[in-house]
């Protein structure tokens, strides 16, 4: 197997249906254009939704956990990283992936919206709206807003040949 | 010596004057009413002119570091942490500290600030707007937005007493 | 893909040709069992020898490297978790690997060793002789010295079919 | 106040009544030579008693915990620094200590010598056999055996004196 991107998917532990639906979809493009899904790797939410979506359609999922077991672990997870630092695992979630997506979330979500542009890494927030904080990253076409999971992609894409 | 109040005063490791000096009247405010002032430790911005002013007036101030040397600790740091963790190091600084000040900073002050209210901590944004990103937290009193220094020992100070 | 077993293997990042030639065993027989590798990922000594081992055989390989970047990943890491985290990721290696492999190291695979079976997890060393400092270990069936890549295996199999 | 030194000590969360005392009087010896104590931060074994001795000898005593609350932390710690991070803890303990002392203990104390060890640090095992694990590290000064606190102390200083 070649090194494959990985692309993180951030959200919230608790998501209304349409967010989920979302997030399964973002889950299923990942994987159907051969690319690596890493999320925070619980079994809710955001992080149950995109790793479902992933896995359901044939993507390898990898779940950053904040815990020390896999009681929360997704079934959806193929491979569970427990790391037993709590929200210090948002810094490898970000480090860990070269493009974030932030879907709907709380504090948590946005904690690692910040890190990853300061990371230097893309960010595209999928229907979830951060309001003026943080742009100067949208400015400078670090930190994308888009309404749909197709779109993600389409913002990915190009930049991957840019990459290899 | 009895255990403390720690402050945690967050904000860029870039700053113009007019911050500098606000931070540096924050830190001497915070000594004066016998609190520990905490921050991320490096010798710039928000962290030195806090660090100094808590310094400077008696204080005791701990610096969490990124880094692990110490070749950019501050001068008036009287506790170096060294944690080698780069940006999970933000983590520690909001669990140590029990209120989390926010100066005028970038993408990691913002981090700061997310997970400082995840956490559960009250925060308060002296003159950083951060909009209406964090928008629930201040209805429920758990962000304030103040002007001034002096405003934050305000907020500060009854909520002490209810702690003890 | 259903989750499979992750096997830790630690060691020495500069190593002497017959422990890179048994690590690199190990990682054939990690991998001919369907069992994921985890190590340090670095491009060095007994990670790039296991990872070598495992991926010319099927494998599947992640790395936990200690670094916020991949410059030093190594070619036969499939999967490169970035921590920035320096040797704090030791403990992120030992939480999630269900069986933790120790080739011969320094102080840096003690401490991992240390972390195994302080976190409960079964550790093998292989041709890496501890002396008595975790008798106790060895005594109550949590520490296993070996000598051959293969035995490795023999302890592992029969205690996966009690986890499952 | 000066930057002051500080002297991590390592050692059980259990510890007979010999160890306990030893530790007392480290404590105490630390804070009479106007050292700062760094240790694990938790109310019980070594930690308690080392924290003890400083607290009561008037010294200053910071606690790196593993947990995100207050609510292990000794009555003897001044400073209680809470990382959530569980035994990464562990790493930020030696970074932030420049010398450090290893009474006894069990994996987790043998995980910090090893972590000490490689970051650079002088280690002192006070009473705490460590057989020939870190043989090469003793040959090159860089490891002491002694069983007296003492000893330590006088270990210490002369090495103080050629950093400033």
């Amino acid at each position: 197997m070649k090194r494959q991107l990985i692309v993180g998917v951030m959200g919230g532990g608790a998501a209304d249906p349409k967010d989920r639906e979302d997030a399964y979809q973002l889950g299923a493009l990942i994987a159907e254009n051969g690319w690596i899904l890493l999320n925070g790797g619980r079994d809710a939410g955001i992080m149950e939704a995109s790793a479902k979506g992933a896995s359901e359609n044939g993507g390898l999922t990898i779940g950053i956990l904040p815990d020390d077991d896999d009681v929360r672990v997704s079934d959806y997870i193929n491979i569970p990283i427990l790391t037993g630092m709590g929200n210090a695992r948002n810094c490898i979630n970000v480090l860990s992936s070269t493009f974030v997506v932030a879907c709907p979330g709380g504090a948590g979500t946005i904690s690692e919206i910040a890190l990853a542009l300061k990371t230097g890494r893309t960010v595209i927030c999928l229907n979830f709206d951060t309001g003026d904080i943080f742009k100067k990253y949208s400015e400078n076409g670090q930190l994308f807003n888009v309404t749909e999971p197709g779109r993600v992609v389409e913002i990915i894409k190009p930049e991957v040949v840019n990459l290899s």
